[in-house]
Formats: C-alpha cells, sequence, structure tokens
C-alpha cells in the first residue's frame, strides 16, 4: 500500500479514475502472460501523457518507490511483473498515432498502439511496418520497443530495433530525453535509441516512438512442405539461403507440434511429418513467384513429402494458419504452457532442435519446437502442469540444459522475448560477468535509485524459475 | 614523452618494431584527414591481437595514460586526433577476414580490415556488405563500426549499425566482452552492440566483428539527371518516394559542386546545371529496369533538363564517377576543405540546401553542397585557407549557423561523420542536456578513468572549430 500522500499526488496527477488500487485492479496487474509469475503491486496509474508520466516518475523517485511500465501484458518474460511492489505504469491510454508522414516514410506513435492497429493504419497508405511479433494483437508498440520484439520476418526485414529510429522517453527524475528523429542517418553521441530498444523498462519510459517505414510489398506467396524427418528441412532450409533466398518468412514446426496443430485447426497436415516448413515471399509479383518456386523444388529435392504452393493470397494467409495456430493449439493440452525462446545460428537449427528432443526426453517432460528457421529463433514449448512441483523441477532442469546448449552452438538465452526475470539467472552464460557489470553501470547512469522495473534483466536475489507469488 | 618503464613494458607487448616514438612518427599520428586539428601523441603501438591490445590497456589504466584507437585515419571529425596526448592505438595489424559464413550469411573480421576489402572478398562469393563510406577504400570496418559510418545505400540498405550483430572488444580495464554474434534475433540485456556502434573509440577498443551480409544484388541501373533548379530536383525525390520505390542510390549534387566536378573529371555535366541528381536501383534484372524508368519518367515530368539512364553497369560507373569525385575535384580549389555533414528528414533538404547556400553568401565564404539526397545526409563542403584566421573565423560562424538551422529543421549535427572534436561544442543543440549526461554516465560505466580517446564527443574545456596545434 502506498502512503496516503503519494496515493492522491498520483491520483491528482492522472486524475483519480485512473489510478487503481483496489485489490482485484491489483491482482489484474500482478502478472502477465509469463506462466508461474506473480506479485501484487501497490497501485496502478494509467496516464495519458509525457507530462503525466514525468510527474509521477519525479514523485515515485523521491520517495524511491518502484515503477513498472506496462503494456498490453503479453511479456512472456515475466519483464512486467511488479516483483518489487510498487506503481505499474500503464501506458495503455497512451495509444494515438500522431502521424504517418508518407514523405519521410516514419511513423510516429504514442507507446500505447496496438502493434496490429500500427499495421493496419500504415498499410492502408501502401506502407509497411514489418515487426511481427505473434502477439501483435494484443501487444503495444511500447512493449515491442522495451523488449526488442521480433517476429515472424525477422529474417528479411529485422526486427524492432531495426525500425525504431526516434524516441522521446522520461528519465526517472522525471527529465525529458529525445533521441535520433525523422532520420536514416543520425550519430550524434551514443546510440541512446537502440539502446532503449530492449531495455525493458528498467532505464526511462517510452513516451513517443518514430519508425521508420518501407514501401508495402507489392505481392505475397506462400508454400508448404512437409517433410519425413528434421534433417531434409534444414537442408532444404540451408540450400534456400545457398540460393541467396531470402524469403520474408520461413517457418519451422516440429513433428510434436504439427500434429497438435492438425487436432486443434484441422488444416491438413498428415500426422506423421517429421517436420513442416512454412514459406512466404513477398515483392513484385514475377520475383515472389519465382523465388517461391525455387524454393519449392528445392524442398522437393531434398525430400519433402508434401511441397503445396498457394495459388492465391488468401490461400497462403490459410496455409500459415498452421503456424499462428502453434500457440493456442498447444496451450489447450495440458494446465500451464512455457514458451520459450532461443536462438542459434540458422546452420545450428537441426542441432538444436534434436537437443531439445534428447533433453525433454532425458527429463520426462513434453516440449514442442516451432519457431523462425529463417533466423534461428526456436520456441521450445513445454507443456506442463504449475501444480505438479516435481515435474516443473523437471521442466526447469530441462530449460536449464537447453540454454546452456544454445549458447554452446553460439546461440542466445533470448532472441525476441527479453530477459526480465524468466532468463535474469542466465544472462552471464551469454553477456559474462563483465559484460553484466557494464549493463549494470549504464543502469545505474540512467536509473541511480533503481526504481525502474526492479528486478529485473540482471540475476539478483531471485533464482531460475522461482514462483515468485502464486494467485 | 611516455616514461622509460612503461614505453618497454608496451614495446614488450607489440614487439619492439612495433611501437613508435620518434619524432617523425609522432607526427604522422597526430592528425587524421580532418582539416585544422592536430595533437601530439606520446607513443604509437601497432597490436596484433586482443590479448595484445587487452595488455596495453591494462598497462594505460593503471598509468592513466590515455589511449586513441585508430584505423585508417579517414576520419573527418578529428576523432582520432590525440588531443590529450598519450598512446595512439593503431589497428591496422589486424586485418584479417576471419571467416565468411555462407550458410549464417555472415562475416567476422579484425578491425583492421579495410571497408572495400571486405565489400571485394564477399562479393566474390556473391554476398553483398552494403554499407559503403566515401573513405571505404582507406578506411578500415573498425573505423566505419566506431563512428557507425554510412554511405551511398543509406536509404535503402541503412548504415554500418544495421550490419553489425557481433563484436568482440576490450574494456580499458583490459577485460574483454563479447556481444551478440551470428544472430537475427538477440535481446540478452542491453543492446552493447549498437551501443558501441558510433561510440567512437571512448568505451572501449574494438577487436573483432561480425557482420550480418545480403544476396549481392542480381543488377544495377543508373540514371543522372539534371534540372535548371533545386526545387525540380527537390520534387523528383518526393514523388520517388510517393511512387513507393525505394533506390539504391539517390546522390545530389548542387550547381557549384557540379561545376567544379565537370571541370575535374569531365564526365559531361553542363556547368549551369542548377541541381544534378545521381540514382541507381539494383535487384532482378525487370524491377531494377522497372524502378529506374519509373525515376526518370518522374525525373522527366518534373522539369529535368537532361535525363541519362545508362544502358550498362559500366555506363552507369561513369555516370557515378561525378558523384564519386565531387569531395577530390572540390579539394583542388582552395588550401583548405572542411567536409561537413548535417541529416535533415529527407522532406526537408531543398530548405536545407537553401539555407546553406544564404548562410555561405551572408558570411562571403564558399560552400558547395552534394550529398545523399535519399536519406537527407548533406555534406555542405567549405572551400577555404586555413592560414587567413579572419576567413576560417567567418566559416566557423556560417557552420554555427547550418547547424542551428539543421536541428531546427528535425535533423542533426551529424549523419555519418560522428561528434569527434569538430561537434562536441554542438552535441547539447542535438542530444540535450539531460541526454549529455546520461551518454557521460554510459561513458563512466565503461571508462571510469576515463583513459579512452578522452575530449571526443562530450563538449570540454575545447570550444568550436580550435586549431588545437598546428602542425
Amino acid at each position: 500500500m502506498f502512503d496516503p500522500q503519494l496515493r492522491r499526488e498520483i491520483a491528482a496527477i492522472v486524475g483519480g479514475r485512473w489510478f487503481l488500487d483496489s485489490p482485484h485492479d491489483l491482482v489484474a496487474y500482478s502478472y502477465d502472460a509469463t506462466p508461474l509469475y506473480q506479485a501484487m503491486p501497490d497501485g496502478v496509474a494509467m496516464p495519458d501523457s509525457a507530462e503525466q508520466v514525468a510527474g509521477i516518475l519525479r514523485l515515485c523517485q523521491e520517495r524511491r518507490v518502484p515503477v513498472v511500465p506496462r503494456g498490453g501484458g503479453s511479456n512472456l518474460s515475466a519483464g512486467t511483473v511488479p516483483v518489487a511492489g510498487g506503481l505499474v505504469l500503464v501506458l495503455t491510454r497512451m495509444n494515438r498515432i500522431r502521424e504517418i508522414d508518407s514523405a519521410n516514410l516514419t511513423a510516429t506513435v504514442e507507446p500505447g498502439v496496438v502493434t496490429a492497429d500500427l499495421h493496419a493504419a500504415v498499410e492502408a497508405l501502401g506502407l509497411f511496418y514489418p515487426p511481427d511479433p505473434g502477439s501483435m494483437r494484443v501487444s503495444t508498440i511500447g512493449g515491442n520497443v522495451a523488449e526488442g520484439a521480433g517476429g515472424l520476418r525477422g529474417l528479411k526485414y529485422g526486427t524492432t530495433r531495426d525500425y525504431v529510429i526516434g524516441l522521446e522517453a522520461v528519465l526517472p527524475g522525471g527529465e525529458r530525453i529525445r533521441t535520433g528523429g525523422k532520420l536514416m542517418k543520425d550519430v550524434a553521441g551514443y546510440d541512446l535509441t537502440r539502446l532503449l530498444v530492449g531495455s525493458e523498462g528498467t532505464l526511462a519510459v517510452i513516451t513517443e516512438i518514430t519508425v521508420k517505414l518501407l514501401p508495402l510489398p507489392e505481392s505475397k506467396r506462400t508454400a508448404l512442405a512437409l517433410f519425413a524427418d528434421l534433417e531434409g528441412a534444414a537442408r532444404s532450409v540451408e540450400r534456400i539461403i545457398a540460393a541467396r533466398i531470402i524469403p520474408a518468412t520461413l517457418e519451422f514446426l516440429d513433428n510434436p507440434t504439427a500434429r497438435v496443430v492438425e487436432e486443434y485447426a484441422r488444416v491438413g497436415l498428415p500426422t506423421d511429418a517429421g517436420a513442416v516448413l512454412l514459406m512466404e515471399q513477398d515483392g513484385p509479383p514475377a520475383v515472389a513467384a519465382r523465388d517461391i518456386e525455387a524454393i519449392a523444388a528445392i524442398c522437393r529435392e531434398e525430400g519433402a513429402t508434401q511441397v503445396s504452393v498457394a495459388r492465391t493470397e488468401e490461400e497462403g494467409a490459410a496455409l500459415l494458419t498452421a503456424r499462428r495456430s502453434a500457440l493456442a493449439a498447444l496451450s489447450r493440452l495440458r494446465p500451464t504452457t512455457i514458451l520459450e525462446d532461443v536462438t542459434v545460428p540458422r546452420s545450428q537449427i537441426a542441432a538444436m532442435v534434436r537437443a531439445v528432443a534428447a533433453i525433454a526426453a532425458r527429463h520426462g517432460v513434453m516440449i514442442c519446437t516451432f519457431g523462425h528457421a529463417g533466423d534461428g529463433n526456436l520456441h521450445p514449448t513445454c507443456l506442463t502442469d504449475a501444480r505438479d512441483a516435481d515435474e516443473i523441477h523437471r521442466v526447469e532442469q530441462a530449460f536449464d540444459e537447453i540454454f546452456v546448449r544454445a549458447v554452446e552452438l553460439g546461440g542466445t538465452i533470448t532472441g525476441e522475448h527479453g530477459v526480465g526475470m524468466v532468463k535474469a539467472p542466465y544472462l552471464e552464460w551469454k553477456a559474462g560477468a563483465a559484460g553484466i557489470e557494464v549493463m549494470q553501470g549504464i543502469k545505474r547512469a540512467f536509473d541511480p535509485h533503481s526504481i525502474l522495473n526492479p528486478g529485473k534483466i540482471f540475476p539478483g536475489e531471485g533464482r531460475k524459475r522461482v514462483v515468485v507469488q502464486h494467485g
């Protein structure tokens, strides 16, 4: 509970109805999309402007009250769980698209804009904002920026970090800074723009975002290939790249995932497919068609048992359903679904998928793997039950080994979900002790009193996949 | 002069012949490509490995001796001038291309690799490293990374920062860190990779760089358009983008530049052309041809007095000579050439070019403007004489006004050359006091004793375009 004075002051800034601290409101903001993590905040504020954000941060820094910025709450690393209590700062009211600038190919938006709404708005003008995280219908751009969100188009188009070119952000003391701008080139001092991308709400609260846009691709073609085994799929990916083709998406489902998806979505996947590749190419019609035919031919040569090339964009969208529904399908099987997020160099995908299967078998847990084969970002997804302490312990051990293996293969512990609380204990494996020390120095430079999203990114008292407070 | 003990210790690390401190060696490393700036170092070391770099940094931090990392010395912001003395750390011996990984589309190189050599090596394999700073035949990749170098292909392909995905760097205390990897997606902690890009040798010494590669475009088409006035050129740029065409390069020369280039290179530019646009498109042959024809048609509609579309890549390369020789041509006219580097939103290019002309006229100085119209990055280039103190004073005043105007137009004080010493007094106009304070905190986190490239980026005792020590 806040002291009544602070409560009054914050409510005065945002207006009474935008400050919440009833028990059911606090519960609603005690968790995000990450299973097994929960902690109660002391209050929730919903500011409507950078001025309000600045006023709240000033107050909270004075009183040393933790502030946890939050958008749609679709985070998968417990990044918005208020583990140290304090104030959850919900930015979803700041959801205006301020400008779409066709001459400069930029959009300037508030952090609470839902990602898919930005897609729709720019696409209506023939423009394109490529990052498409799986959560895009609920996640906000502010959250995407804070997490450095990826998506299905990472291989060809990169991720959120490749599109953010300007930010307004409020520092913990309430000062506002502006970084970058509508500028394709800017090297005036350290690149604070890209440093804030992926900083997980621990350095500043982002209040305005300028992204660069591309022309909307003229057309899109889709193909689906089924393989008897993983190796054929892996060789196909390798040969597609070797043919100097960069598909817009190049998605992978393993056999357990394909089976579950078919049961759920009835898209016509044979349940004995060892591996499924879903591939899209976009661009001028002749180029997209040429590439998708070349891709299909490679898959056939590498032993695909079935290759379907969609004749229309609608048919293509239907094929993509298989991939887009993977998480929903998997999450029906067991009470708890833990979606993980390792990335390896593309050439190590088959090795990583095999390692996940072997590790899951060894620990007697069920892990399905799907993900972005094109950019090496895989989502080993564990279907488990949070109420079974013994099984959860084995799940933890399995994921420990998966992260070790990813790093051994030249990969990373998180490709697009962020460190948050879930990966904090593992960060040192990727960043090293000296790297973490530098990051902690950066944290102090922005947030000397450590009020912004404490308990995230850095390994602290919390260890491994611990249930902080189970609702 | 170093004390003899330190001198011996550094020489023991690199081997005697790779430590230099004769007067003529010190003079050779007292300046870079920036006119008017010079300062003598106390010694020059040429390490051959990250181990040697670490050993030297450890020694220098203990003794609080400044270390200035340096590649080809083509810096244009006095970024490698050893203004506080100390050691110049020349990384050109570390010039091995360690790996070109076709499966993962990456190259891993030492910092001393000359940019054009990397281009040649990857292009021989059908791959493409897009960043092409004007200095690419002398500049090193390490320098490109330290400066966040741009180039002619920024509009379509981005700059160095968009290609660096992994680094090894040595911190001032001698610890080595690794960031990123052969990974298209990695959000494990703060993005130290992009923070080091553009950090101008002030945070760490980069000892290995992994860049992502693209497939080499299949073909390239070039067009040249001459306009009676600036407005027609500006409208053409606007309409090309509005037609959702993103050319690979979209370069601009103003009338004074075109006149001088013609005198020098005899490429057939009429000396009365008010503005010249040079445009390239790459991609599959049909697409490149379609786009270049559309571009040519737009230029004609907007009143171009002459539009030439090259029929072959060789003809295209000849057209590009006009742009590539601009700096060389201009530098013949007067003893001192000051190449500046502002960027504005693309829609403000005409306003910026007009402002430069008006400001130059008002101060009675000669400034030619050329640059990257596609990405808004302009190089107002002053032809002057460093020996004429009165004229240099007027040049300084003119550039002051140019930087003010760029920032007013939503632009920045440096698009691709870096802050160094030249722009340090102006950084606050772009970054703000709070932004600079955060940057200084970052500097302290990496380099608590401020031994790495002191006197750069941050406004300090030095003011404006001061000749530190004239050789």
